[in-house]
């Protein structure tokens, strides 16, 4: 299988290097606006094949183009690329809107083509192993999913922290939990330093009355990655910056009383061990790519497919609104 | 002086305590409407005098009154000792409204009689620190104030956690950044397990550009408790769970470029030192216990007075409201 | 039953409010050779009868003598108190050789006397959660213990860091492994402010091949309080700086190969998941003063008795003896 | 400049990437006994020449060899490339024993070639910023270092734990203090799983009254990387696990006190403020390698040099007889 590349900046290149790595692939042709990045490939890769157009990579004997440009791009590039029969990847967020999510699954649909959306996170051993527990019944009801997501990041020039960041913690969401809807949301931010905000806050009401707080920020002087998933069972806390023990299961419910007088408690906690499963550290990206190339060859849809991305977009763009009225609730359209 | 004081529970034991070691203090009296409460506080401090009835406080020889019970009785009882000429400290939160603050208030100045509200982080040696170094300027102006609340929290009664744990951040708040009002509120949340809400986020939209979040949470199984304030010069985190260290500063700063291509970044950060000052540890009970009595005997305003207590008090009032309308806007009216 | 106690410096005020708490204790009769500290007892326990005189203590009618006297004083006071028909809770270290330790064990066997030696530690619920775990064989065969116990710790006037923190982590040892003997110590150290040594590092040599580090520091900035019990099959960890999960337990484990080249692997390591049982939180002192009293009640000799004291004793004489001789292997003379 | 590497294992691939980063580098030959790891050295490196012999190696126009094989094979890879005119580069430990290191020497000097020992901290940001404090007297005179560097590490084939963990903390203990001249070591260990130490602590008495512990341990199921400097002035702790802060320096004095009484301190703390410098990010490797080849540019002694790798060498053959004597002190030659 033949691969085009669009997008050389800082993840373009990892992207590289797993598809080299993997045994189905063989030519790699690259493409980026910028000359510098693509001598930079050339050194790192000799094998990579260069060109200076994007179109140059439609023309060639290719499988499928990978998008991994800045987001307003996407839309355009993915385009051309389905009508030319090239099967896409394209990084997250999937685009700018769900009328352009909607145009591409349909188009894809129409030519028989596979979307890849690379919501990396889901490929991650502990992501994997969160999904695990919650299928087993182990955490009991969900009650809510609490994430925040915060350090000195990136400004994107196109794109807020919601849209850089939330997409994460809503592809998790989705993929953990598959039967609570996200319905609405009400969300709040600033833009500190420029005309898009650096911070954010979005609370999600999903259905089964489950709550989800997503808590955005790219100018924290500390780095926090961390999920807390409550069930009314136990409860599990997924911290990312940590090298060892990602995931810790704490054996802590909640038990509700109907206390007779103002002095009796009425909610008693029962606290016992935690645990920390050990969780698999194959690099996400190399199952990724493994994914995709796998859902081509056998003509399905990949497990982070176009669908998830425009779900995960749907949400953005309201939540997106629902900052610009200062936390009016906005209803998300189901898929 | 002498003192009464009702309500036993959690927090009471505690303020006797401060009050028996403080110099100026003589003869205290206890009211518990639990017996058993009584019985205990006499054990351990033996020369406490028991009174089985709060009327009977109002006629004991004492100055002041303090009112440590479950905030729905706050008013009722603030009003008896006002009425009967007693100084009063009051828990926090102050009281249901801010009509009742406003008639406690009222009350209080017509008397001449102080109204102490018990914000205790304002006695610590770390917000003490955490003020200081704004109004020194050394973090430049500030963009945002950060906090997250959250752990197996007791469950109230009578209030939601907003009016449970939001006082602690919003007492703060007024008092690191006197000069940012908070304007308007956005707050969503759930109550799963009760008709009281258990997680809350709440967005604030302050003077002069500046935002706040405060993420609260009484079943989260890890504990946090932390304030990030962000200035554009620099930023500060307040860790309370850790035993040394609670306050860092980061020589963090955020730099606006004007790029001239997509490849250039649009914000530079600068990533400097960190150090962290030394604060003091005395309890702050006991700090704020001197406070009362110091603004009894000089016949000022304590630190944290009847005004505070009603900023704080409308502020919850307006989250509130902003809940029951899933993060409508609520503008705060000026106290 | 009515109790003495001779020393009322940092610890003993907390002896004084357990057995006050204690069901079983009637009169306590308090002494110190500061004024000072008699007074502040009588301020904060007004129930507590006051003497002058240690000897004031042995002529009044009480059963037992609690001994939280700096430890040059440990014998003397002791044996007083056992000629005079009570019996004894002393403090660690027990006393300041082994000599000493055996007249005193000679002298309780004689009068059918206990000695109770305050190894606190001992009933900790991590501590117990730690036998309770070796017992079980969870961890396998015993390998290794590490102990780091670093702080800016007080200078004691009459004892090295050695006798000051080392008790813990031999009764800690002698409790968890019962059946593997202290045979040898060969250990080091530095008096950098004082002619008692405030760094040391003790290298024990157990039967069973197993083998113990000591690494104890009155002058670290940090506060480290960590123990390692190496096992074959699993690894603890027992970190007493947490407040929660003070336990972890590793599935980690060590296999050997027969490595046929030297591109293999000599071992290999099994690395699963992690757990941290729930410890029970009673306070340590609680329940040792009511072994105390309970095995005087029971005729029987107390969880940690004077024999438990006279075997940490032992190691510490040695390891003394070791640092003045700059790591000399010194044996331990079986107890 | 041409270079040739013996030895592609672990750390091999990483001294190639950084010399064909280097733009004083034009070829590289690459030799190993495996041949798996001569094509995978080709694979991500198409520039590398492969041989098959190190004779070969020999033959070719190069400048200079790098060592990076087992260690046993130090010496005679070495003596071969400095008798046929090349500069050498050899992993850290430099050799077997002090005899070797000085035969290697003596062979360098007759001919004028550079020997350079990859003592790699030394090329790291935060020992650079522990020098730099310390020659600046921030920390004032220094009393202690403290080092603990244990995890689940490789077993090595042919040296036990000190061998392989030791010369990161000696070399970096001779670079920060190089005032302190390291006389004698006790040193004890155990080796639970083959014939080779597995634990082990060394302490080490300094000149000026200074004393040193370092604990190793390969099979420790959490991973420690932490250096303790105390000075009499402040105290700095060096912690390698951490991404941010990897050096925190300590306001923290110790007074001395001349006590009247026993209820008076014989020393007392001062403690202040903490901060943490940010130090340099730079990938240490590549400074090793800069140096490397200034070193034989400039005509000049590298800064890690064959004197530095003989002193480390002569303080692990002393700890192995210390070990092997249980504890018993050896005196190191100075060098």
């Amino acid at each position: 299988m033949n691969f085009g590349i669009a997008g050389l900046g800082y993840w373009g290149p990892n992207i590289v290097r797993n598809l080299q790595a993997h045994k189905k692939a063989a030519k790699i042709f690259a493409y980026d606006l910028n000359s510098n990045r693509l001598e930079k490939i050339k050194e790192k890769f000799p094998a990579v094949h260069l060109v200076n157009k994007f179109d140059d990579l439609l023309k060639k004997d290719i499988d499928a183009i990978v998008i991994a440009t800045p987001v307003f791009s996407h839309f355009e590039l993915a385009r051309k690329a389905l009508q030319n029969k090239k099967h896409i990847w394209v990084e997250k967020p999937f685009v700018m809107n769900s009328t352009e999510a909607k145009e591409l699954l349909e188009l894809a649909n129409k030519e028989h083509l596979r979307i890849f959306v690379d919501h990396t996170f889901i490929y991650t051993g502990a992501v994997r192993k969160m999904k695990e527990l919650i299928e087993k019944k182990e955490l009991g009801n969900i009650k809510y999913f609490d994430s925040a997501r915060i350090n000195l990041g990136i400004f994107q020039h196109d794109i807020n922290v919601v849209w850089d960041l939330a997409p994460h913690d809503l592809s998790i969401l989705n993929f953990i939990l598959p039967k609570h809807k996200i319905e609405a949301v009400s969300a709040n931010g600033i833009a500190n330093y420029y005309n898009l905000e650096n911070i954010a806050q979005l609370s999600l009401y999903l259905t089964n009355d489950c709550f989800a707080n997503l808590h955005l920020n790219w100018t924290s002087p500390v780095k926090i990655r961390r999920i807390i998933v409550g069930g009314d069972k136990k409860m599990l806390v997924f911290d990312d910056t940590e090298n060892f023990e990602k995931i810790k299961v704490y054996d802590s419910g909640v038990e509700i009383n109907s206390p007779e007088s103002l002095h009796e408690a009425l909610v008693q906690y029962r606290i016992g061990d935690m645990y920390s499963p050990k969780v698999l550290q194959t690099e996400a990206l190399s199952l990724a790519v493994n994914e995709f190339i796998s859902a081509i060859e056998e003509n399905r849809e990949p497990l982070t497919n176009g669908y998830d991305g425009l779900k995960v977009v749907s949400v953005l763009e309201a939540s997106q609104k629902s900052i610009q009225n200062k936390g009016q609730l906005v209803r998300i359209n189901s898929v």
